[in-house]
């Protein structure tokens, strides 16, 4: 099973002294590294160009094209995926780097407006270039010091800006979905630490609450933790699609009533269409009155206003405590050992449900230091500015209608074309908006490649376009041009 | 609340024709972007070679350092963690990543052998930083269709691989313990639909079975799935770690006798420790008999064995199945529309448990395309003949004591210094090892920086150091180095 290391004495008297022959087992020699690292730098050498003209100056220049459209099949003949058992020369894997930018969205665009992130910030890009390079996991100091130690640093201040001067304990997850689980983990086990154990089905139903303007993240959270989607009350929001506070306590009650367990509540600040705010407050003040888990931890993804790349999604909860690491924990020998020489509760990964995990603060911690919190905090109040304008002017033009007045980053509004618009004199107010005119839009932008924007339904509205603000790369300049390009794509509908 | 906007009329007659005076809102300036592309450009040329010099040529040198080690609080001092009001200026910011880099260990260098990871491989790194640049999120075609096409093509590639004739569907996840989390939630969903609605308090007591060799993302999913850890039950597995089907057995009968309903099983092919493979085709045929979730699904993490960087996470289920879309979804109006102009079956987001998620598997597609099947074949093949010279040499050496016969990469070991061994002409199997060897070996090497290698207890085993062998830059002579240093480092104990 394990045959004899084999020799082949093929040495040369010229070799260095020192040398040894080389070592075969079962056919493979063994001496010396397979993997050329100084041609493996020259093939970074030759890539690096490619990335820095095409992914990071031509992709963030106003004058080129925000994607290139192809369709599934266009795509999958250019790309040619297939992985066969031969490998390719350089210059072929180069062409394929150099298709792959070509044909992806360019997210870092100045008029990239599609989803809740945009934007390229330089120093966020170098500190992911880093831990790319140095390819670090986060769960012990011992592999991972500076990246144990910046997410720390990073964790105590947005603490601090949440403003839980009692101190609080948090780490970086994959995704704001996943810190919405965490969240509800972390609310159950604090009224049930015994579920860690035992499970849901030694327990009474538990119960949690949301808005019905949430992100779709609570419902999957709901299914994927065994709550199941049904006892997720959804609370009925206002007209600005923020919760009703009234409405919450109903809900809580009718969940007592039932001889449930109400558990949580899951609170939005800026909601995902509309980009409205709960009311904090009200909402923990029936959450005292009723034990519920709310104000006692925070989801906060700095790879959505402050340009910090995805991913990059912190999960906090309040106070001097280890319910993170009591929640979580699996002690696992190999990694968390007892017996180490350092001090051991830098050793952060039991508190994961993860087990290797980026270290994603750091690039937030590299951009914070180059910008500072003022620098920050200007980038999100010109955006915030940004927005306004835009109302301002989708008020102004004819054919466009507000669904309302923006609260936060989130400007919605709908496009109708002169055919469709009822009276010559405007307001617009007067003609129903059409469902098939976003999409129509939608496709000839994406085809076009000039610009890219969301849209959806919403409740009892029909197709409105979602346009948000993010990146400091964004002008006056590009709302105006969103507002002329709608018009231009869609007044012939 | 909105406030008019106030244009300051600065425009002078020299200004270029079509240019508008700037725009006030809530006194920041609209007018143009803030962040200026080329100065960020030149940030990122500056940054580059300090990356590929510090972070890629001297990180994987075998004659600089694996680590540079420091305390926690000595690199704290060092490395000026606080985050401030005002901004840093980019010779400084770049000498911050030159401290980031310098005080993180290098885990492409050719010794370190501390995790199930290791070693750089250039076409990956390249497909990362393409990514990291692109700043793509994987939910819909519309953003990432490159993206969403690579990920299509490398899990139809790894189903083959598997051997699924009938084919398979799956997706990236971030880590192999949320990888395992889906098979528990798929597994579950399979066999009760409706607990995605109605939750497990709904249910029977659900149980799932491991063997006591798994890794411990088993226990972690079962506590945040809600099962509970308590319903996992845990099969003994034989010397070499491998689980015992006639205990499995026993276990499913167990659980049934006490009317809970069993099932899955977590079985596992490399354990974390030892590396044993369990006898999957037994453990099967149990499976069938009592209907319970086991080959339906594979979790694959490229970015171990095949260096794919961290992460590279595959889950797959078995056959022409919509069973993840079925048990993940959600179907948020805002991102899933179902008016799109193209086919959205391409919009794979709702597969999965997160929103925003990294194409992982761009980065393991370029290097797949670059070294063919047979070049990946190639690595797998050496690592595993390093091992077995490795375990050949234990053998022939003082001192050295295999904890038994490698099966897979990882070569598990005692030392056992001069003075503890009982008999002068050896051999060892006579004198028991000392569980404080290794701790102190470890921590003289972390702070010499020469290498690193992971150590554990084990059941009834104290401390060993378990020595894993991924990376093409390591040679036989690593090896040798590997076993002279722990001597070196040890022989005073």
């Amino acid at each position: 099973m394990f045959p004899e290391t084999s020799s082949k004495s093929s040495a040369s008297p010229a070799e260095p002294k020192g040398k040894r022959p080389p070592v075969l087992v079962d056919g493979v020699t063994l001496n010396g590294p397979t993997l050329d690292i100084r041609e493996a730098e020259s093939f970074l050498r030759d890539a690096m160009p490619i990335i820095m003209e095409e992914a990071v100056r031509k992709a963030t220049d106003v004058k080129e094209k925000v994607c290139e459209w192809r369709s599934p099949e266009q795509l999958k003949e250019v790309l040619d995926l297939e992985l066969r058992d031969g490998g390719e020369a350089n210059p072929k894997i180069l062409q394929r780097c150099r298709d792959a930018i070509r044909y992806s969205v360019k997210t870092g665009h100045p008029r990239f407006f599609n989803q809740l992130y945009a934007g390229l910030d330089p120093y966020s890009l170098v500190g992911r270039f880093i831990t790319e390079a140095l390819n670090p996991s986060l769960y012990t100091y011992e592999v991972a010091p500076v990246f144990i130690l910046t997410e720390e640093a990073v964790l105590k201040k947005m603490i601090e800006i949440i403003g839980w001067t009692e101190g609080g304990d948090g780490l970086f997850s994959p995704g704001g979905s996943v810190s919405n689980m965490y969240a509800v983990n972390v609310a159950r086990y604090q009224r049930c630490p015994n579920v860690k154990e035992l499970g849901l089905s030694a327990m009474p139903r538990l119960v949690m609450f949301t808005s019905e303007e949430c992100h779709y993240s609570v419902a999957k959270a709901a299914a994927f933790l065994g709550i199941g989607t049904k006892n997720v009350y959804v609370i009925r929001s206002d007209k600005r699609g923020k919760m009703i506070p009234a409405e919450f306590e109903k809900q809580v009650q009718r969940a007592k009533d039932e001889g449930a367990l109400p558990f949580m509540v899951n609170a939005t600040a800026g909601t995902t269409i509309l980009g409205a705010f709960d009311p904090l407050e009200e909402i923990a003040d029936i959450c005292e009155r009723h034990s519920l888990w709310m104000a006692d931890s925070v989801a906060w993804n700095p790879h959505k206003m402050l340009l910090a790349g995805l991913q990059c999604c912190a999960f906090m909860v309040r106070g001097q405590t280890d319910i993170l690491q009591r929640c979580h924990s699996a002690n696992a020998s190999y990694l968390f050992q007892q017996d180490k020489f350092y001090d051991i509760s830098y050793d952060t990964g039991d508190k994961s449900i993860q087990c290797s995990r980026k270290p994603d603060a750091f690039k937030f911690w590299l951009m914070w230091k180059a910008l500072g919190t003022k620098g920050l905090e200007e980038r999100v109040d010109r955006a915030l500015a940004m927005a306004r304008y835009l109302a301002e002017e989708i008020k102004k033009r004819e054919g466009f209608r507000l669904v309302m007045e923006p609260e936060y980053a989130n400007v919605c509004f709908w496009y109708i074309p002169p055919s469709l618009r009822s009276t010559p004199e405007g307001p617009d107010a007067s003609t129903p908006p059409q469902p098939q005119v976003a999409p129509v839009v939608k496709e000839r932008m994406m085809k076009k490649g000039s610009m890219l924007v969301g849209y959806q339904p919403h409740g009892d509205k029909v197709n409105f376009f979602r346009q948000i603000i993010i990146s400091p790369q964004v002008s006056r300049e590009d709302m105006d041009f969103l507002l002329d390009e709608i018009n231009t794509l869609g007044k012939d509908l």
